[in-house]
C-alpha cells in the first residue's frame, strides 16, 4: 500500500504573528539563507504561505491600511526548501529544477483576498499618474469563484498561482542583479533614458536592512547585517523566477528553474487567487494567504541543456514553463487596442509599455460607461482573468498592445450595441469605499513628470 | 426566396499587374481617396486583396527578392468602401462601424505564402541587430494547415486575419498623426529618448510621394502631388485600425472602427494566413493574397458612446473588437520568460519591449537545440500561433513578458526531459535556403548602436 | 518551386442535372463500382459533391418538396477514388487508409442549406411519432455562420463535415451487411425485439434497383441489374465508414478507414454545414452542396495492426479518427437529462436510445417556452452544434443521456432565472412556413405502435 | 465585514464507522426521511460524504473486497438538507432548486480512490459478459491529477463530481418509480423485450429492507419497516437527479432540481474524482470520500416554468444543468466508432446502447495493443475523461456511437502511425493485481444469454 497525499513541509498558523511562525519567513533573495525543509524528488509536498503583505491588509471597507503600507517588508516567502533526489543527493548548480504545481488555493477557513493600489508615495502602480491614491477592494472566494462587495455585478473563476516562486541565487547572480539595478536607480537622471527618471515611481528597489527578514539568520547579528545589505529585494521577477506574477502559472503547470546553489533552495509566496496580465494595480492580484502542493524533478545538467545564457554572462538561467491543463474557459472576449502614443499625444517608438498603458486606459474608460467608477475598473482589470498581448512590435513607430476581457465575468452585456444605452443599473451600486484623498503635493495635471510619463 | 452568398465588391485578378487591376489600390491613408465601391449595412460582401508586397516576393528558394524590397510601396489596400444604411444614408462622422469578418482565406488557386525578414537597411525587424540580413521561408497552405519546406518538421493550423483593416482618417486625425510621427523621427537625437535614435531601425515612416498610390487619384496630378505629401504611411497601426496586425482578428471577429469621414471609407489588405503575437520578423506573418467576406453595422453616434478619447484631442477613436468563436485549439504550451534586462546585461525600467525581446531570444535559443537554425526559429515564431503576453508590468525595475508556443506544431517532443538529448533529427534537414550575407558595413558586434539597442 | 493547392479530381457543375455530371454518381456501396479518379498518397485533392437529395430540395418557404421526397435515390456519392502510393502501387486489402480533411465547405456561390424532417411514410425521423409530418428550414451561410429565416433569433458557427465518407466494401463485407439487415427487416415481427417491429419507421433499407446509381456501370445492363440487387443502401453508417454522420469529423480531422478492395475506392457525399449529435430530424444536418480537400496516407497492413475484428468474422474494420484542431468554442452550455423511461411512463432497461429521446424531448419542450414552436426547436436541435452524451449506461434500469446546447447560439438568455418570464419576443416572429398537415391515417395518440414506440 | 467561507453543515469523520457518524446516512429515496440540516438560499455550505461503498473497498492490491461487495448497502448519502429562503420560508413543491457546485474534492488527508468492476453475480457491469469477474485499480490523487499503480503510464486531471445529487421524491413520484421498475423486473420474461430478460444483469433493483438506512428513522421500528419497503433504491438516476453520474456536473456547474417535498430535502453522495461518459465498469468512476461546497437558489414556481412534464403524469421534473467554466482542456482526441451490430454479428435497430458497447469494445481492443491488458483498459475507459457520444440515431438500422479518448493521458503516442509497432514498453509493466478468477458456472462463450446479450 502506497502513501498518498501531500506531506506538509511548511505550515502557517494564521493565529500567530509573522515573526512567531515555526518556519521563519524571508523577504529577500540571498544564497546563504539556510533551508528550513527538505523534500525528495517526486514527493508531493505542501507549503503554506501568508499573503504578500503578511496580514497587514484587513478584510474591511477602508483603504487606510493600504495607504500606509510600504514595500520594505513585503513578500514573506516560505522556504527555502532543499531538494534532493531519491538517493538523497542534492540538486546541484547546473541542474534544472522542474516544479509541478499539483494543487493550490486559499488556506482553509480563510477564503478571502484583496486587490489594492498603493499610494503614489508608497510605490504607486502602473497608472499611478492617473490613480495616485490608495484604493482597495475585498474579494470573497466561493470555491472556484470570487466576488467583491466593492465591485458589484462581477463574479469570475480564479486562476490561482504563486506570485513568487524561485530558487536561491548564487553570489555571482546576486551581484549581477545588484549592479544592474543600482545602475538604473542611480544613473537614471544622467542616462539616455531620461524619461524614466522623471517618472514618479521608484526606478529600482535596492538592498536595505530595513524590515529585512532572512529566515533562520538571527536579526541584528553581523551575519544578518552583512547579508541584509547584499540580499536582493523581491519586487522584480528575475532569472531565478521570483516575483514573476504570471497568471497562467496555475494548477498543473510545471516551471523549470535554474539551480545555482546546492539543494536548489526553492522558495515561494505572494499567493494570488486571480490576476490579470500585467497585475497593473501593483498590489494587484487577489492577494491571499494560500497553499501550494508541489512535486519536484531534478534534470541533471539541465541548465546548459535547456536554458538560455542570460547575456554577457554565460549563466543559463531564464525560466521556462508548461501551462497546466485546467484553466477557466471563456468563449467571448472584448478586446481593447492601445498604441505607443501616450495620453499627451506624444509618439513613442515601439514602446509596448506605453501601448499597454493606453489599452488599459481605453478599457477602463469603456467599462466605466456601464455604471462603474474608474477606480473600480482599474482594480478589476488588475485581478480578473484578462489577457494582455503584445500584438504588434515591429510596425514603427507604433507598438500595439491589446487587452482582452472575458465578457462573462459581468452580469450585464458589455458589448457595443445599436440602440443600447450602456450605462446600466450598476450606477446606483457604486460603493463609497474606494474613494480616497491623494496626499501628494502635486496634482497630476501640473506634474511635469506625469505629462511625459512612461 | 432570399439572396445568399457574398457580393464581390472588389475582385483582384492575379494575372494582372498591380496597376492594371480594375479597382485601383491605395497604399496611404488620406480622407480624400475616393471610395471605389459601396456596400449596405448588413450586406455580406467580398473584398479581394494582394499580399503586402504586391506580388514582389516569389515562391522560390531565394531571399534575394526580399533583400531588395523596400517599404515605400507596401500594403496595397483594397478600398475605400463606402458604407450606407438600409435607406442609403451613409455612415457619418461620430458613428461607430462594426465590421464582422464572416470568412477569409487565401485566394482560390493561390494557396501559398511567405514569411521574411528584411535586410537591416531595408527596414529590419524586431531582432534586426541579431538577424541583420534578409531571410525568407515559403509556406504551402493545405486547407487550414500550413507547412514550409524551409522549416521541416512543423505544421500548424492558421488563424487568418487582415493585417490592415481601417477606416479613412479625417484631415484632423491625419494632421495629428503626421505631427507626432515627425516629432519622433526628427527630434529623436536630441530628445529624452536617446536610445531610440541609436537604434538601427527607422524611427518613423513619414509621408512621401515615392511609390505612393492613391486609388482613383491619377498619379502625377496636382491633387495627387498634394495628397501624396500629406497621406500617412500604412506601416503603423493607428486609431483608425490600420496595420494593427492582431492575430486574433480572425474568422467571426467583429471590430468596431471610428467613422471620421462620410461613408466610413473602409479599406483592407495585407492578408495573413497566420501570425504570432508581435509579428516579430516584420514581414512576419504568412503573407498571402487573400479575400475577406464582411458585414458592416452602423452604430449611430457610437464613437462617443463607446470609444475612448485619444488624448489631448477629444476624438473618440480607439478600436475595440470581439474575438470570433473559431480558433485553433491547443492544450499544451511551452512558455518562455523574458525580463527587461537587455542582452548586454543593462537594466531597463519596466520596458515591456525589451522584456518581450528577451523572451523571444530565449525561445529561439531553446528551439534551436532541436535541430533548427536560429534563423528558422525566428521566422517560425513570427508566423506560428504563439502568444506574447505582458505578464508583469509593475514590479520595478523588471517588466516581465512571456512567449507561449503550442507544442503540437512540432513533430517531436520539445519539452525539457530527463535523460533526453534535445538535438533531434531535424539537424540533417536544415535547408540552405535561409543563408544570406549581410551587406551592411557594420557587423553587429562592433556596432555601438546594437550594444545599447532597445 | 513546389506545387501547391488542391487538384480537383471530381468537379460538380450545379447547372447540370445529376445524370449529366462528368463524373457519374453512385448511391450504393458495391465492390465493383469502378473508380472514376485516382490520387496519390500525400497529394492534396478536391472532391465536389451535391447535397444528399441531389438538388431536389429547394431554397423556398414550402416543405412540399420534402414531403414527396423518398429515400431510394439519396446520397449521391462522388467517387470512388482509387488511392496509390508514391510509386503508383495501389492500396491493398488489409491496409489502413488515413484520410485527412484539410478543408471543406459549401460550393462557392451556393452558400445555403436546409434542415428537414421527412413525412412519417417517407422515412420519418427520430421523433416521428411526435412530429409525423414533413417540415423544412432554410439556412443561409455567411462564412462560418449560418442563420435561418425560419428560426429567427438563432445564429451559429458551423462545424462542416461529410455525412458520408467511406471505402468500398469487399463482397465478403457486403454479404455480411445484407444478411444481417435482411434478418432485422424480415424477422422483426417474430424476433425477440418485438418493440422494433411495431415502431413506425422502416427497420432496414434493403437493396433495390429502384433509383439505383452505380457510377460508370450503365443503367439497365445485366451487370447493373445484378449489382443493383446486391449493392448496399447508403442509409446506415457501417464498418467502412459510410453515412456515419459524425459532427466532429470536421476540418483537420483524420479518419482511418479499412481497405478491403484494391485501391481503397474512397467515396464521399452528403455534405453538412453543421449537425447536432444524433442528427435527430434525419434529413437533419444543414444539408448542402459542398467540397472536400483531402490527403490520404496508406498504412500498409494497418487494418490488423490497428482496427478491431468486427465480430464473428475476423475482419478488422471499425473506423477510428482523430478530431481536428479547429472547432467552434463555446463556454456556456445548458444541458438536458433524459432517462430510459418513455413518454408513456414505461421503464426500459438501460436503453440509451430511449434516454436520448427523452433528453431531446425535454430540450424541445424547454426551448419552446422562449417563443418558438416545437417544430422549430426540433429542427434546430438536429442541426446546431449540440452534444449528445451517453452519461450513464450501467445504473439499471436507467440509461441516462444528456443533450448539451451552447447558449450563445440564441440572441436571448435561455437559462433558468428567478423572476424572469421565459417567453420572449420570438413569440411574434414564428413563421408559418413550418406548418404542415400529416397525411397519415393514424394520429399519433391512437396508434398502438406509437404508444410502445422505441 | 462580511462572512466568508463555507459553513460545514454535514461533516464526516473517517475514523468512525458508517453507523457512528454524527449525521446518519441514508441509502434510499423516500419523502419521509427527515432533514438533518438546514441551509439558507445563497449561503455557501459544505457537505462531506463517504465513498459509494462506505469504506468497504481498501487501498490495496487485491480485488477480493470488490468480489464480495453487494449493491444493497451502497450510496451512503449525506442529507437530506432542508433549504429555506432568506426569510426562513422553505422551498415548496413546485419550486425549482438551483444548486451551484462552487467547489468539491477528496477529503483532506484522504486523497485516493478506486475503480472497480463487480463480479457478474454481484451486479456486473456494462461489459459483464466480456469481463465477468471483479477487478480493481487504485488511484492516487495528486492535486488535480490522478495516477494508478495498476495502470502505469497514464496520468490525467480529474473532473470531480457527485455521482448522486438529488432532492427527495414525493410519495406520488416514488410510487411511479416503484411501479415502473417492478414492471420491468417482474414482467421482463413475458414482455416484448425478451433480450433483456436473458441478459445476465439484474433488470431493476426493487425496494428491500436489506441493509436499508433511512437517516434519523431508527432501524427496526415500524416506521422504518414500512418506509424501507417503499423507499426507492439509489442505483438509477431518476427525475429527482439522483445517481445521474454525469461527469461534467463538476466545479462551477449549476443543476436545477425539482422540489416535490417541503424544504426540497437535498441529498448527495457517491463522490467521483473522475469518470468517463457511461461509467462503464459500474463501480466505475474514481470512487472517493469527498466534500461539496454548494450554494442554493430557490426559483419559486420554477418547475412548471422551466421543466418538462415527465410523461403520462403532469409532473415537471426532468433536471437541467449548466456546465461550469473550469474543465480540463484536451486538444487531441482519438475516437472510436461503434454501430448497433453486436459481437455476434446480429443487427439491432437504432440501439445506441449496443452501438456504444461496440465503440467501447473497439477502444479496449485498440488500446490493449499498446502494452496493456484488456482489463486495465476497461477500468481506464470507465474513469478517465473520455466522451461517449450518440453521433447518429436515425440512419436505420444503425445507431452510431463514438467514444473519444484524450491522447494526452498516455505517456506514449497512441495514434495510428506508419512504420510504428504499437506494442510499447508498457508490456513489461502489466501488474498481476487485476487478474481474478470468475466463480460463475458458465464461461462466457457457452452462455446463451451472452451470445445475444443486450
Amino acid at each position: 500500500m502506497a502513501k498518498y497525499g501531500a506531506r506538509i513541509v511548511i505550515p502557517v498558523d494564521l493565529k500567530k504573528k509573522i515573526e512567531e511562525q515555526k518556519y521563519p519567513f524571508h523577504n529577500r533573495w540571498h544564497p546563504d539563507i539556510p533551508a528550513v525543509a527538505e523534500v525528495k524528488e517526486n514527493e508531493l509536498f505542501r507549503v503554506e504561505m501568508v499573503d504578500c503583505n503578511g496580514g497587514l491588509i484587513q478584510n474591511n471597507d477602508s483603504a487606510e491600511d493600504v495607504k500606509y503600507a510600504d514595500l520594505y517588508g513585503g513578500h514573506y516567502l516560505s522556504g527555502p526548501i532543499r531538494v534532493v533526489d531519491k538517493d538523497g543527493i542534492a540538486a546541484k548548480p547546473g541542474d534544472l529544477l522542474g516544479v509541478e504545481i499539483c494543487n493550490l488555493g486559499p488556506l482553509p477557513g480563510d477564503e478571502w483576498g484583496y486587490t489594492a493600489t498603493f499610494d503614489r508615495e508608497k510605490g504607486g502602480s502602473f497608472l499611478t499618474d492617473h490613480f495616485p491614491c490608495a484604493t482597495k477592494a475585498i474579494w470573497y472566494i466561493e470555491g472556484i469563484f470570487a466576488y467583491s462587495p466593492h465591485i458589484p455585478g462581477v463574479r469570475f473563476p480564479g486562476l490561482p498561482h504563486p506570485g513568487v516562486i524561485g530558487t536561491a541565487p548564487s553570489m555571482e547572480l546576486l551581484n549581477i542583479w545588484n549592479e544592474r539595478e543600482k545602475d538604473v536607480a542611480e544613473n537614471g537622471l544622467n542616462s539616455f533614458k531620461l524619461c524614466e527618471v522623471l517618472h514618479s515611481r521608484p526606478l529600482a528597489h535596492l538592498p536595505t536592512a530595513k524590515k529585512c527578514l532572512l529566515g533562520k539568520i538571527p536579526k541584528g547579528t553581523p551575519e544578518w547585517e552583512k547579508m541584509a545589505w547584499e540580499a536582493a529585494r523581491t519586487t522584480p521577477g528575475r532569472e531565478n523566477g521570483g516575483n514573476c506574477d504570471i497568471k497562467n502559472l496555475s494548477t498543473g503547470s510545471k516551471v523549470y528553474l535554474p539551480v545555482v546553489v546546492e539543494g536548489a533552495n526553492l522558495s515561494s509566496g505572494d499567493m494570488h487567487f486571480s490576476q490579470g496580465d500585467g497585475e497593473i494595480s501593483f498590489c494587484g492580484a487577489i492577494e491571499m494567504n494560500g497553499f501550494l502542493e508541489l512535486k519536484c524533478e531534478i534534470i541533471r545538467g539541465g541548465m546548459k541543456e535547456y536554458l538560455t545564457p542570460m547575456g554577457p554572462t554565460p549563466l543559463h538561467v531564464s525560466p521556462v514553463f508548461e501551462i497546466g491543463p485546467v484553466e477557466p474557459r471563456f468563449s467571448e472576449w472584448l478586446v481593447f487596442e492601445g498604441i505607443s502614443v501616450d495620453e499627451s499625444g506624444r509618439q513613442h517608438f515601439l514602446d509596448a509599455t506605453v501601448a499597454y498603458k493606453r489599452a488599459v486606459l481605453n478599457a477602463i474608460d469603456y467599462l466605466s460607461k456601464f455604471g462603474y467608477s474608474k477606480e473600480q475598473m482599474y482594480l478589476l482589470l488588475s485581478c480578473c482573468p484578462c489577457e494582455g498581448r503584445i500584438s504588434g512590435i515591429v510596425d514603427s513607430p507604433n507598438a500595439l498592445a491589446t487587452l482582452a476581457i472575458p465578457t462573462a465575468i459581468f452580469d450585464q452585456d458589455i458589448r457595443p450595441k445599436n440602440g443600447k444605452v450602456p450605462v446600466g443599473p450598476r450606477l446606483l451600486r457604486k460603493p463609497d469605499v474606494l474613494k480616497c484623498t491623494y496626499d501628494g503635493n502635486l496634482p497630476i495635471t501640473n506634474n511635469p513628470a506625469a505629462s511625459i510619463s512612461m
